[in-house]
């Protein structure tokens, strides 16, 4: 049997067409994008078609598409950015306090924690149980200082959906800057920086069947920021270094496809979903983790009582279920997640949750076949478990 | 005809071995790393092998290889990382000094002119005629407060191999940090990180038949850093982000290549580059740029008298020959190369250079047509320049 892969979150595959159009510029169309060559010339044709398709995807202008490695480069480089800036008392920004949350992904959290060590003061907002931000708490953690906030538009783990716009307004009212890490959200929800007010928004290729790698940091025109990288001047002296065009293609790629195919994809993703979500939790004590409604198209997240995530996730792999445990950031680590945490479940319970993330490819055989084996290893890991008294 | 690529310093094609072990990790094995299912494991897996390749052709260990986004950004990782952990008070470093060069990458140039923006002191240290550092000017320049010399493998313009060894030597008996952007020099040049005495060494892909987006700092075990990328804790938490995984199985395809072919790689395109200098030297009023010995195998860069080298490159091209004038990323700027400018050259001669730099794909033919072309295309600009009064 094939395997399935149910990681959507952690990563997808490149999209044939994606691949495809990547191709001719790994060894045929290999210039430098900024030799002036005809070489050089083709590839830098390539990347602005690529710069509008991707600012199209996020109704941003062209020249407002910063290309990075990816999404963690790209929260690296806007948050730090703005705060060395003010550091450096190169804006007219105000203090050193940044407001995020508890559940932001490591990205953000670690970054806002090292600018900790760097003198700022960073307010982690705490979540309710669902995992949802309160605008009002953000609107009033504002100080005078606060330069910047910074939320996830949707939960890598649970897959809750952030009240953005709200946010965001608030943000603009008070004059702060508005960042948002929208990795998981760019390519299935419909994101419009402007109407939204975003000041940076990141995102990463490989979540939208893009290639590894790749990614991008929106900076709205007129945000000022310190780079990250310094070095030849590419990207407006923004982010320096040869500009990766097979990635660059294959993300702009990808952004137009997930354009025209968000629609039909949510449906048919969110439609396996709530077969999925349904299914999982006709096994008994399985609660689900995040926001019922306001949740990601393609996120199940559930956890067992009396069952350990790690072992339940091997051994749907042993079944040929690729699942995750938390979030594939920290999947390697050992503490219980930081945003299972933050809403409350008990770190020995924590452990019991497993995510299976959908997305195109899956079928509805697949979702069978996972209600089928999912039972079955809940239960005999409950057999095995001295938690579980029935 | 076939268009004749010889911009082989500015980028190179993807070699088709190369390419073809990358393809599977886009659409197959496209797991992330992180992740502890199948997928993961298999992309953890592949980015190991390719640790061991990258490790192998630079001598150095496994887990000194840190993959990075190119060499740019390993450049910045390198010397911010160290500047910064000294700025916190976290080694016992010893001052805000670091010795470097007037003829650097502006990856290395441009990192050094901003950390002077936060307190560090340069010293760019000037070169000879040919482009040569003096490692007795390194030696004196040391001073008390110095934490960190970098200077490069072999220059990217004028291709001048410098004395590595020599510098690295001094650095290490006056216990100073040694880092040399080997971006031009790895694959063409042997390295030994620990015979060399190089605590960090930057490297790129995309200059050695590897893709573009992808590269590596090796740092020497015990050498401390500050991450640049803050994030999930990727690469032993000093660069956070998902690995990019057909990347860096690409890097090290091409390292692995790369050491096989060095040798067989270098009699070929030194043979073509010592044809093709000859040829080029014939022509009136011409002179090599760089050392005439130490020099990369692969290059050749010449001023003419009374032509100006992006008309010389456009006119090439034409004819369908890619050439350089300057460096790839200066290339879209109008000043005089500053390496030029280093060596003693006439800005206003300096304009007159091409680059023209060869790889494994050329042929005997190619350089034939380009000495056939070459002397045309320069005659005819000098006829239209009132500079050229003959």
């Amino acid at each position: 049997m094939k395997p399935i892969y149910m990681d959507h979150a952690a990563t997808t595959p490149v999209d044939p067409d994606v691949l495809e159009e990547m191709l001719p510029y790994f060894s045929t169309l290999y210039g430098n994008a900024s030799s002036l060559h005809s070489f050089g010339r083709d590839a830098f044709d390539a990347i602005e078609i690529s710069r509008e398709r991707v600012a199209d995807l996020l109704r941003s202008r062209k020249h407002e598409v910063i290309f990075t490695a990816g999404g963690t480069e790209s929260d690296n480089m806007a948050i730090k950015g703005v705060a060395y800036l003010r550091k450096d008392g190169l804006t007219n920004q105000k203090g050193p306090h940044i407001i995020t949350t508890t559940i932001e992904h490591p990205a953000v959290l670690e970054t806002c924690r090292f600018l900790e060590t760097q003198g700022f003061k960073v307010k982690y907002l705490p979540v309710d149980q669902y995992g949802s931000v309160d605008p009002k708490a953000v609107e009033s953690s504002i100080t005078k200082e606060t330069f910047l906030i910074s939320v996830m538009f949707a939960n890598n783990e649970i897959g809750t959906i952030e009240p953005i716009e709200e946010i965001s307004k608030i943000a603009k009212d008070h004059n702060v800057l508005f960042h948002t890490d929208a990795v998981q959200a760019v390519g299935k929800l419909p994101i419009d920086i402007n109407k939204m007010h975003i000041d940076m928004l990141s995102l990463s290729s490989h979540k939208l069947y893009g290639p590894k790698g790749i990614g991008a940091l929106i900076l709205k025109e007129g945000t000022k920021i310190q780079p990250l990288i310094h070095g030849g001047g590419h990207e407006r002296g923004l982010r320096s270094s040869t500009l990766n065009t097979p990635g660059i293609v294959g993300l702009g790629k990808a952004c137009e496809i997930a354009q025209k195919r968000m629609e039909k994809d949510n449906v048919h993703v969110s439609g396996l979903r709530d077969v999925l979500l349904k299914g999982v939790l006709k096994i008994e004590e399985s609660y689900l983790n995040g926001h019922p409604k306001k949740r990601l198209p393609n996120n199940v997240h559930v956890r067992f009582t009396a069952v350990e995530g790690e072992s339940l996730m091997l051994m749907l792999n042993d079944k040929g279920v690729a699942a995750a445990t938390g979030s594939a950031c920290s999947s390697r680590k050992l503490q219980a997640s930081h945003v299972l945490t933050a809403i409350g479940v008990d770190p020995a319970r924590a452990h019991g949750s497993i995510r299976l993330t959908l997305g195109r490819g899956n079928t509805k055989e697949e979702v069978s076949y996972v209600l089928d084996v999912l039972p079955e290893v809940v239960n005999h890991l409950r057999m095995m478990s001295p938690l579980w008294n029935r």
